[in-house]
């Protein structure tokens, strides 16, 4: 129920870290683009063959140790639907290695609407009477501008397949309190309205560990309102992305979680899969120099939050 | 520049009508689906081969008097990579045969994930060297809940390639106001600072009608604000969703249009598609009751605001 498999495997691997899949093509050592391009050529195809190999063997490398994986949709639709191939089958890749995988989507719709993409990403789609899974991730994350009936669709799904939502509240780019920081009447800001938002969707969906199926989305790279978010949000898991490449660290990320050292998962997607220029590897060393990468990133987390669980 | 082809083909058919191809399996006739799923089975690939041939069919139909399309991603998605494969063959037949065609994806992330998304849907990908088309539609609606540096990346390819995108304003759904009505501390609502923003962002955009590439979502379901935002909002160009099976007619959507009768475009999904049954056709003759449903919108609408342009 809700996000108790994702706790669970932070819990056993005490470590509260995704792994962000954002594979550019400038990201896959030589060796494998090359080896792609021979087979289909230097075309889309051929691309997303790189990115699905660099992919299972980053996969390989973390699955033991990073209980989750986030495949960020924009790399793979970037590829063509080529590349949405890749997607679906780093999903089954991971999921089949034992990671939580979220797909970093940001979806978001009408009701009618909504249903398909809850469908397509996390449920299963009816295809002359049998039914089919498109994607079948463990969660989605989604935007929730369109209020209560864009995320109905999801909570229906979340509950009957116990799978799980993040959505948008505090983001971790610079601009985002362009509208997320606007004051409302009532004194709460934008992103303060839509994390009551998420407590509310996720009312009747609560697990074992306290948090409910609807989680939020907060950086890393505002501290300030993680910590205040963490608090007046108690039953919503928070993914945090920012930490790493866009600024945030193990002492900004702390507040995101509770006195348990539950209640968040940190993603890292450049950090862990461009490792090996840090450490001054070779290129073809991604895979371990990725591995190492998360063991500092979970040692460095645990340092700051203390043992989970 | 900016709209300015999807306003020359609103001119030319005197018809300011997008038309929707959110195709479910259950829209497609029969004989279609049987012949699907006898060659490639029961299948996603057999059901996004059923959507690719009906969309064909209603593009056909349609291309010499709607000036647009407008897929929606999420019923392709929902057929897997497959039916993703269908929605780029799709974009293609149809700017193929002079329609502009807006994918309705509400895409939305940071800065350098927004790059790979506005790479996928409206620019180029670069392979080994290669500029590669991914999706390649005219424009694409996008959720601006994270400001300026989500939409920016769009900017730039709107500028070089003549494209653009919608922002999602203030949608159709019964629930839009829970998020977008609020009102802010200096008394606009959410929706109306959304708005100011899509000026904003717009400012360097602005083609031969005075509109700039980046229009905003209306739904037609909101005729109160649809007016208010078409005098607020003078170089901002909507897509007005909501029109026919959510409720809206051609009085509601009136407000829209300026007093040269631009300004907007309706889309219309299940109305078109679906226009058989209300006919009382055979399902077979869907395509001819599409076309009969579009020109009877398009007398409706020029009814309401005059001839255009």
């Amino acid at each position: 129920m809700a996000f108790d498999r994702l706790i669970s495997g932070i819990i056993k691997t005490q470590n509260p870290t995704v792994a962000g899949l954002d594979p550019k093509l400038d990201y896959v050592p030589d060796s494998i683009r090359n080896a792609c391009f021979e087979k289909y050529g230097r075309t889309l195809e051929g691309a997303a063959a790189a990115l699905l190999e660099f992919n299972k063997a980053l996969i390989d490398s973390l699955c033991d140790i990073v209980p989750a994986a986030k495949p960020q949709a924009a790399y793979y639709e970037m590829y063509g639907w080529q590349g949405v191939r890749a997607l679906a089958e780093t999903i089954a890749y991971a999921r089949s290695k034992g990671m939580f995988v979220i797909t970093d989507g940001k979806r978001n719709d009408i009701g009618t609407t909504m249903e398909a993409y809850a469908a397509a990403h996390l449920g299963k789609t009816s295809v002359a009477g049998e039914s089919v899974s498109a994607f079948g991730a463990d969660a989605l994350t989604v935007n929730g501008y369109l209020g209560t009936d864009g995320i109905k669709p999801l909570l229906k799904i979340c509950a009957e397949e116990d799978k799980g939502v993040f959505v948008l509240v505090k983001t971790s780019n610079p601009s985002s309190g362009e509208l997320q920081d606007r004051e409302l009447a009532d004194g709460a800001t934008v992103y303060e309205q839509m994390g009551r938002m998420c407590e509310s969707w996720g009312e009747e969906l609560r697990g074992e560990y306290g948090y409910s199926a609807v989680g939020a989305v907060v950086g890393a790279t505002y501290p300030a309102q993680l910590g205040e978010l963490r608090k007046k949000l108690p039953h919503t898991f928070f993914l945090v992305p920012g930490y790493g490449a866009q600024g945030g660290g193990a002492d900004d990320v702390k507040n995101a979680f509770d006195e348990r050292g539950l209640g968040a998962v940190i993603n890292s997607s450049r950090g862990i899969m461009c490792a090996w220029q840090k450490q001054g590897l070779a290129h073809e060393d991604f895979a371990e120099a990725a591995r190492a990468e998360a063991l500092r990133m979970r040692d460095e987390l645990l340092g700051a939050i203390g043992n989970i669980g």
